[in-house]
């Protein structure tokens, strides 16, 4: 595997995706609904996995595609390269706002993870990890994660949850959301991960997510130093819909013991 | 009056004080707390404050000026002019992330909103409208706001007043959470007023802020289209702490005859 030119490609895609959705605000969006209010998804969605699509197959044939639109690989496992991709993170943010939404792309090497690129694309912020050789904002290192206390975190958190609701106890949330300094709610999984990977939040959980709104982010998160677990604490499956927990060391384990085991 | 000339040198000296922040980032921030963890100030929301009076003083010695940081003038009434200003408004991001913070300047007339300005200083963007005039992001123009039912509304709400707390009876808002499209919560109030005066949320519910925190917010709202209350669908009072409530005027209505007036 030529690592270096896998990631080249990779950054480099990403960002000419980024262009075309940039370029799409102008023309009107042809907005569909997949299954329910809350499931919008938009054209450009499927026209930017399928750009990943034809360039991943073009320049990797061996490789596996993994995407929220389906055009990719039906996958039994993750051996070999696979990539885990979200177009758009944050489609009702794309159409509400045309702004807080992302590209995550997430690329695995017989389940571990490798690569991890979120592009924030109208601040033009690409964030880019490389197992094992740190992370960067736009080419600048981001430095690693330092601890954070319970009663000084600002957690990534939607309102949501702590309501009665059917993921979670949301008596376990409740306490959680009194006692910490803050909740956020920006409404794309892919920057709240890199959120907690730059320090900006100190921990995020949110209750389902699907592979390919999580698998760029832990990378981004775990290389510097902070951890990704399911709401249980377990490792996370790529395989499946999941709770999604990430937070500082020392802290994803005071919530963990203090609130969501408790 | 020369609206002109105030609303000239309004735009001038907020963009002024944006590049002083923006450069005072390379810096260490000095920080201390006020009252409590929630309620911290740096250094640079004081310096920002006086730099703001000092021009005003300069040009407009006839001018109050309302501050959070406390250098202005101690008001009885808002008669005459009045500059309404928070020099950060999102100071726990401003310190926790570096970004979704804003300054909020509102200029008002024997009580009545004539100019509002709110400034995303690190994303470059000014927000800014004149009474009667419309609203402009960076000078292009914004349209005005078109409705939204509930069950496709974003609503700005923080998850804290979906638990029990001394502001209001959170069973009133569990439902409004749990029946709408989705919560965001960013952390700024002068940001998410911006966001709901642009379309990018639908409405916005706060059960504390101070006179600064909206006064630049509720006059871009307000010339939108939007309704700008308490939380009782009362008159703002500008000259003490309140609850605020804006949304799109039929939304605004729901809300209350549903949720917090039920």
């Amino acid at each position: 595997m030529k690592w270096e030119e896998l990631d080249t490609y990779a950054k480099q895609w990403t960002k000419e995706a980024g262009e075309r959705i940039r370029s799409s605000f102008s023309t009107t969006l042809d907005i569909t609904t997949k299954s329910s209010p809350n499931d919008l998804v938009t054209n450009m969605d499927r026209d930017i996995e399928k750009f990943f699509i034809e360039k991943i197959r073009e320049h990797f044939p061996q490789h596996k595609i993994f995407g929220e639109e389906g055009f990719g690989d039906t996958l039994n496992d993750l051996n070999g390269v696979v990539w885990i991709i979200d177009p758009i993170d944050g489609t009702m943010n794309f159409i509400h706002q045309q702004r807080n939404f992302a590209i995550s792309v997430g690329i695995y090497e017989n389940g571990i993870g490798q690569i991890g690129i979120i592009y924030d694309v109208v601040h033009d912020e690409l964030y880019y990890a490389r197992k094992g050789q740190g992370a960067y904002i736009n080419g600048e290192p981001v430095p690693k994660l330092k601890e954070t206390n319970i009663s000084e975190a600002i957690v990534g958190l939607n309102a949501i949850w702590a309501t009665e609701n059917k993921r979670i106890d949301y008596t376990k949330i409740v306490p959680l959301v009194q006692d910490v300094r803050g909740t956020r709610s920006y409404g794309s999984a892919a920057l709240e991960l890199v959120y907690v990977a730059t320090g900006r939040i100190d921990a995020y959980i949110s209750m389902r997510l699907a592979p390919w709104d999580f698998a760029a982010g832990i990378i981004l998160v775990q290389e510097l130093g902070g951890i990704a677990t399911n709401i249980e604490g377990k490792e996370l499956n790529l395989m499946e819909k999941s709770s999604v927990f990430v937070a500082k060391p020392h802290l994803h384990q005071q919530i963990l013991s203090n609130y969501l085991l408790k």
